[in-house]
């Protein structure tokens, strides 16, 4: 099976393509640089273009995929509202070009990484939340996510393109940024790590859902593979607030970081947390990595990465 | 009060503009042309612009406005599905940039006419759609409507924007277009008047919400002078089956078109009727206009704009 990954020097992209390449798919990767806290994988076609190239991009796909996997995005929940235009016009217009090579291409299945830790926006106590739940994102980010979302419906009604959305919650693991403004959990075990403070914004009762990279990259290989078709939730279903999280990360790596509390921002709901039922009865995925397991493995990498 | 009308010079604009004059309001029309079908309303200052132009509608809103009404759009459902991006670069990145006018220009209100016979896309059997039912749009021109109603929402959360967004249902009457793929009642009226064939697409039992233009910009009124704030409806409530338009407009024109059946469209969904209980229950507005008396109305304006 051919697959392309767009974005898959990325963070994400890079588990995806380790997947992929495990499961031993022809894979080739399209994204601006190449990985950067390695070199491209064994048996990887490496391809330098930029999303935005509709050209180059077209000539890629015209050879031919059985799936496309688009983990690009240009902009963080936090950038986004720095500029919606920016947001739109690399992220939801560029994917709508992906979508109409798509179509004229005859690729087989588009899996788009959708957010679910933004398109549901501020949903209150709701323990679990299923894709049926409404959507009120509070963030462009989260608009531009549901948009393509949206487009992807529509093409699929209009031009039987097969598609797969997967709203993933908060995916940690190695090769995740310790110095960006998203990832709060190798963000708060990198410099727990270093010996640096953290800083949490608001009173630390935020509550997320942090799941292992790896278990969003079988996640994706199955929307890849199977029958699988519209929009799932890719999450653990379990809470974990940030106090939690910095117990958790004290006791995985036996340091205890100190904190700088910071007023809570407008664009972080308190409690996002999804139930992942759809995926699991329509697929054999599981989410079989505990966090301890995935705090160990990225706090491994962090340390080999630190002293390289 | 001072009132900018985006798109004042097309089909609802008019009635919009009408209604504002008659309560008094300063109007003011930015627009490409003026209006077609007749000279610009006494006491109305028309500025030739395009919505695409946002140094010149920045210098328009800088002068400052209590309300502005955005009846701008670039595309149709049917056109919409030409070019999606089209449809995203202008309607949707064109209206974040409104907005980041009038977040800057500390505009009162910005009311947006989004589309109920779009938004919600194929809702089965249900009488008549509340807003808090699911959207499924299934075509572009419905998801541009949305993520722009989304962005409001973001801009009202992010930046304190006063937005009311009214969705909708099937406009006609006095100044629409007979000739445009839009419109099934002043179309279909136009036709039977001058004795030619009605086209329909599938076999008439298509439903809509068919509401007089003098109705919706009541609405648009109370959305810009009240402290109404979201997403209303904006419907008559009741459904009509295009046999049922067809024998409508028979009986008030006294005249029975011929009908050429066509095969049904992609895009046109069985049922949309609205429900407008939250829009009646927060103001005083009323649907005032009934069927006979609406196409009686359109039928004269017919009559004279095609004998002039």
């Amino acid at each position: 099976m051919r697959t392309l990954v767009l974005g898959g020097s990325g963070f994400l992209g890079s588990h995806i393509v380790d997947r992929f390449v495990a499961e031993k798919h022809d894979v080739t990767v399209y994204d601006l640089y190449t990985e950067r806290y390695r070199r491209t994988p064994k048996g990887v076609q490496f391809i330098t273009g930029d999303f935005g190239n509709v050209g180059a991009l077209d000539e890629v796909i015209s050879s031919g995929f059985d799936a496309i996997i688009h983990c690009v995005s240009t902009t963080t929940p936090k950038s986004s509202d720095e500029s919606a235009e920016f947001d739109i016009q690399s992220n939801v217009i560029g994917t709508v070009r992906l979508m109409d090579i798509c179509v004229r291409r005859g690729i087989g299945k588009l899996v788009f990484l959708s957010s679910g830790g933004t398109v549901y926006g501020d949903v209150g106590d709701i323990p679990a939340i299923p894709e049926s739940h409404g959507v009120t994102p509070i963030c462009s980010y989260g608009v531009s996510k549901l948009s393509i979302e949206r487009y992807l419906s529509v093409y699929h009604h209009l031009h039987g393109l097969n598609y797969v959305s997967l709203r993933l919650s908060n995916p940690y693991g190695e090769r995740q940024s310790p110095h960006r403004a998203l990832g709060a959990l190798t963000v708060f075990l990198y410099r727990t790590l270093t010996q640096q403070p953290i800083e949490i914004w608001g009173d630390g009762s935020v509550i997320r859902d942090f799941i292992y990279a790896g278990d969003v990259a079988s996640a994706v290989h199955q929307a890849s593979v199977g029958p699988l078709k519209g929009v799932f939730n890719v999450g653990t279903g379990a809470g974990t607030s940030l106090r939690e999280l910095v117990a958790e990360i004290t006791r995985a790596v036996n340091m205890e970081p100190r904190i700088v509390w910071l007023k809570s921002r407008p664009f972080d709901v308190p409690r996002v947390v999804l139930d992942c039922t759809k995926l699991k009865t329509a697929t054999e995925w599981k989410c079989l990595t505990g966090m301890q397991e995935g705090i160990s493995k990225t706090a491994a990498w962090l340390r080999d990465a630190e002293a390289s």
